[in-house]
């Protein structure tokens, strides 16, 4: 069996009980360590589980998965996924691969990034899709995500950003000679996102967002030091939000009286928050 | 403190590690049992955390939160919602009464069915906003989901339905005459999801979704005997999913090969599957 287990978004208590059966007993244990990261590290999960564990890199996901199925037909493998395995990232494909190889999956669910940002209490019906946002470099920008924002803006909904993460990248250079060496990881912070977003308004013009549009930044959501900071792009990509992981939402306009009363507690600064909500929140329809 | 502690989704291991340490050592622990449930009993979550459980029903929470609270500025009280604290249903009201008391709150997150509809293959990235869709009665049949999964279906999203559950609800002649006497708890079906829908079409007539339309019908998500079954409405609405809780997602025009790859296996039909999916789906723009 292989089981795809959820780490949920914090540390190696984040775990569900039901998971941490799973882990004491597969045979195998792999962490996906690519998409997203917990807030601990890989030799505190072993200290916590009492065993060790494999960590599963891109290309052993994408190109070695049957190295990881290996005998899943008789014996038990898990495979750790920080969030829940079909949160953020989907890992289909493994599931897909297992089901051509008669391996029978099951999957132990826990929080991700996509429900865990409730805790901005803004209300998860009022979210349209999720987008995601790259590190911009000086030739590359894209903007497809600007589109999506603009269907959420034109009705009325917030939208989940989720930054990139750069784990185990090579640089060109490293990557032409063949050379396994990797670049320091990087997170993209709420400020980066924020600056981004503004840039990216610069060039495409077409007023879905501004300077004065409301955002909340969240930062280590479910962690001890769980960071909520709320308010306009412009101050936001001046904020400073500490260590990673980063998420940002812009907020909808029919963003309704209970959503501001909880999320005015956070603001940089109340009055331009309350100025800008008042210039173009809080809508009916 | 007051801690929001999410369950998960099925049973009595859903819950984190995290999440069961603050059960054990909070001095009162509050079960909210309107808005969800798990598919285990009160006593089996009792047996577990080894200690009393306080059944927390709508009125309680709604105009009895002083009493949840009474306290919490000294010693731990423990509130446990079904899925996650902030998912489907959010308790912000119970954070913000705190706030006014000057009680601290924290969040300890856990599964949503939000997320867990991730467990259909579907990609979150591809669902707009969530709908709720309530038992219709002889006069009344709100149609308002309507437009909202219309909203969805014009961008080619994904809509997750989530289905009423109706517990400790009074008859009429029960509430007027003020007997505490309750009707047996209902559970809408996937079925009856299905069919609702079709007449919420049959009278708008604006061509959102037919009988032909591909949804997903899941079941118990989470839980060991998960039942996912793919097929029109048509199909779905005479389908026998089992016990409770059901959810429906209807597939949007922009599904993918891999989304499509994955939920055909649980397709009642290959054939109308096939058929259904050629004449309308895998759309990529």
């Amino acid at each position: 069996m292989l089981y795809l287990v959820g780490l949920g978004l914090a540390d190696e208590t984040d775990i569900t009980v039901k998971g941490l059966e799973v882990v004491k007993r597969a045979e195998r244990v792999y962490l996906e360590a690519y998409t997203s990261i917990l807030l601990v590290s890989k030799e505190k999960l072993e200290a916590f589980y009492g065993r060790p564990v494999i960590e599963a890199d891109r290309e052993l996901v994408e190109t070695g998965s049957d190295e990881i199925l290996a005998g899943a037909d008789k014996a038990d493998v898990a495979f750790l996924v920080v969030g829940d395995p079909f949160g953020a990232t989907t890992h289909t494909d493994l599931v897909l691969r297992a089901r051509e190889m008669g391996i029978e999956s099951k999957v132990i669910p826990n929080a991700s990034i996509m429900s865990g940002i409730g805790c901005t209490g803004l209300q998860l019906y009022n979210f349209g899709q999720t987008v995601s946002m790259v590190f911009f470099t000086e030739n590359w920008k894209p903007t497809s995500y600007y589109d999506r924002v603009k269907e959420n803006v034109q009705l009325g909904l917030h939208t989940l950003v989720l930054l990139d993460i750069k784990v185990k990248e090579q640089s060109y250079e490293n990557m032409a000679r063949g050379r396994r060496i990797f670049e320091p990881p990087r997170y993209m912070t709420v400020a980066q996102c924020a600056s981004q977003m503004l840039e990216t308004e610069e060039e495409r013009k077409e007023g879905v967002f501004g300077p004065d549009s409301l955002a909340v930044g969240a930062a280590r959501v479910g962690g001890p030091d769980q960071k909520l900071v709320v308010g306009t792009l412009k101050e936001l990509s001046e904020v400073d939000m500490g260590p990673p992981l980063h998420s940002l939402v812009l907020l909808g306009r029919k963003a309704h009286d209970l959503e501001r009363l909880y999320i005015r507690e956070f603001a940089v600064d109340k009055a331009t928050f309350d100025a800008s909500w008042n210039k173009g929140y809080g809508a009916t329809s």
